[in-house]
């Protein structure tokens, strides 16, 4: 199973065209597309996003994972052997946290060029033909690397990493670390109080939530969080006592 | 075939994981995405248009179907066979007019639990392996229920149920029956004429037709019937003479 | 493998519905989500991108081109052979650039109609079902047209064709043409000289540079081109000294 986590848009032609890629050299890969709408530009909120949505599927998964504002600069192309699972992507802190958390793991430099490398479509290109390659069960050429790392990032990001379809706002916390009681602060002085689920509040209320990947995620009851409380992606939260 | 009518978004997680169950459990299933826009938290106005799309397709189908805004809350998860055609899903309403519908219908309460049951994505965790079941011809463990009915929900509904990406707003009313000369009279007392596709009138103006699925939809020619009219989804309309 | 480029939108029921035509029909092609955003309703500033995409894909693909504000009315549906490649669509100039591009092409009406066509979504009731049919190397049954040409539409548009999930701003120009110091000239007067990738200029810095597919694109690194230099499909370009 090729996974795609992206900035690209679902829409468009980038997708399709990376898409088209993978069924050429790997038609038996069932492809899924996990985000297409990563945040827009940056690795840093996508990575915290990435490792806590990548620990829910099974070992074996190759995850092509683009989010990549350097691309035609100078920063690698990557493989990544992490508990099981593989990454191809963009050596920018993208895997950072998939990197911390994971019980060992394996960083390489793609080393193959394809014959025809466009300065802005590495995702199409490059990245994907060596996902193609890794779910064959072929390695492609490669030779080791440091990868860039960002040990200043902290293990859980107090800050709001996504908003979904509905205007849920996922931070880059994960729930577990807190206790029941826990009240979220958000940067307005707004106390967001801890609720199981939606039907748990009135409608119109705010609450946070333990979410289905183990985020903590701000919702309102049949309203929108990113509206009622005005947050976006990289709007701080804190937790309170 | 398994289709999928959610309210989910194509974008973000929720598709995607609950594809990546479907994959898992039912490789050789095909998956179509029918609407991952469905009225947002609203399965009344989601009722009319599953009923009105899921008719196009040939019995066997297993309708994938969620929009739950009380998921987590007290409603049984529900399957579905009517007409030959298999639904999964939340018992909220959703099903209304495919039950009312159908020549002949039989509902059961889906009884199998995950072991890992989220409190708030019961179409990645709950409904999907259902649904996978019944594709490869399997029915999950059950129990007999008598579903929620909404018996004063009317037949078809003089109400905007969604508006498409062209800024198309249909109802839930069948075009069946209406005699060809019915005028459509929307809240703002403007009045539309019927016609029978966009060619049929001069660019910018304002038309009813039936569309390719047998429900009322009011379109500009060249133009948004939504932006143009201030229609949105919960819009009254009436049949004027 | 058959290539989907359509004004559809990917949520809704109309590409779901397409595809549901053609896994029925043709369940062992690849099918691939190009553009389901193309210029709505513009065959014109289709007809650019569609000959721009087109040509990455290799001999044999077949190309389910739906971009048709004139379904209903007198337009033919056709199927041209051209260089290799299939197409499938409506006769309205969609395919304008890639007949003209092409070294050879052979243009036919599809003569067949299914017992069931619905007024407005010739997408699924008449062209997939011919898509479907070049896909299995099968021929619907045609006759000889001379398609509707527009000789007089540029062999470059010098307009915005569309607009990407980045806010980046594609032309109908190919940059093969123009020389590596060339200047765009925006209609608002603002100049944009050429750079090769985003990370060749400072943040916030607008550019141009040869896409992927060989289109003059604008756009700001870590920017939105459309905010800042206010463009839309349509806007016009020139090229200066």
């Amino acid at each position: 199973m090729i996974v795609l986590f992206t900035d690209f848009g679902l829409e468009g032609p980038y997708t399709g065209q990376m898409k088209a890629v993978l069924r050429r050299s790997a038609p038996a890969a069932e492809i899924i597309d996990l985000f297409a709408d990563a945040p827009r530009g940056d690795p840093k909120a996508s990575a915290y996003l990435l490792a806590a949505y990548a620990a829910w599927f099974p070992a074996g998964t190759v995850f092509l994972a683009v989010v990549d504002p350097g691309v035609g600069g100078p920063r690698a192309p990557i493989m990544i052997e992490a508990d099981g699972r593989r990454y191809v992507g963009p050596d920018n802190g993208l895997f950072e946290l998939v990197l911390r958390r994971a019980k060992g793991a394996r960083v390489l430099e793609i080393a193959a060029r394809p014959a025809a490398l466009s300065a802005s479509f590495h995702g199409r290109d490059l990245f994907a033909p060596a996902a193609a390659s890794l779910a064959l069960g072929q390695e492609p050429a490669s030779r080791a690397i440091a990868p860039e790392r960002h040990r200043d990032w902290p293990d859980d990001l107090a800050e709001i990493v996504y908003i979904d379809h509905y205007g849920n706002a996922l931070t880059g916390l994960r729930a577990g670390a807190f206790a029941a009681e826990s009240i979220l602060v958000l940067a307005s002085g707004a106390r967001v109080g801890r609720a199981k689920t939606f039907s748990a509040v009135p409608p119109g209320a705010a609450f946070w939530y333990e979410n289905s990947n183990g985020l903590v995620e701000i919702a309102v009851n049949q309203g929108r969080a990113d509206v009622a409380l005005a947050l976006r992606i990289g709007s701080s939260v804190a937790i309170g006592a």
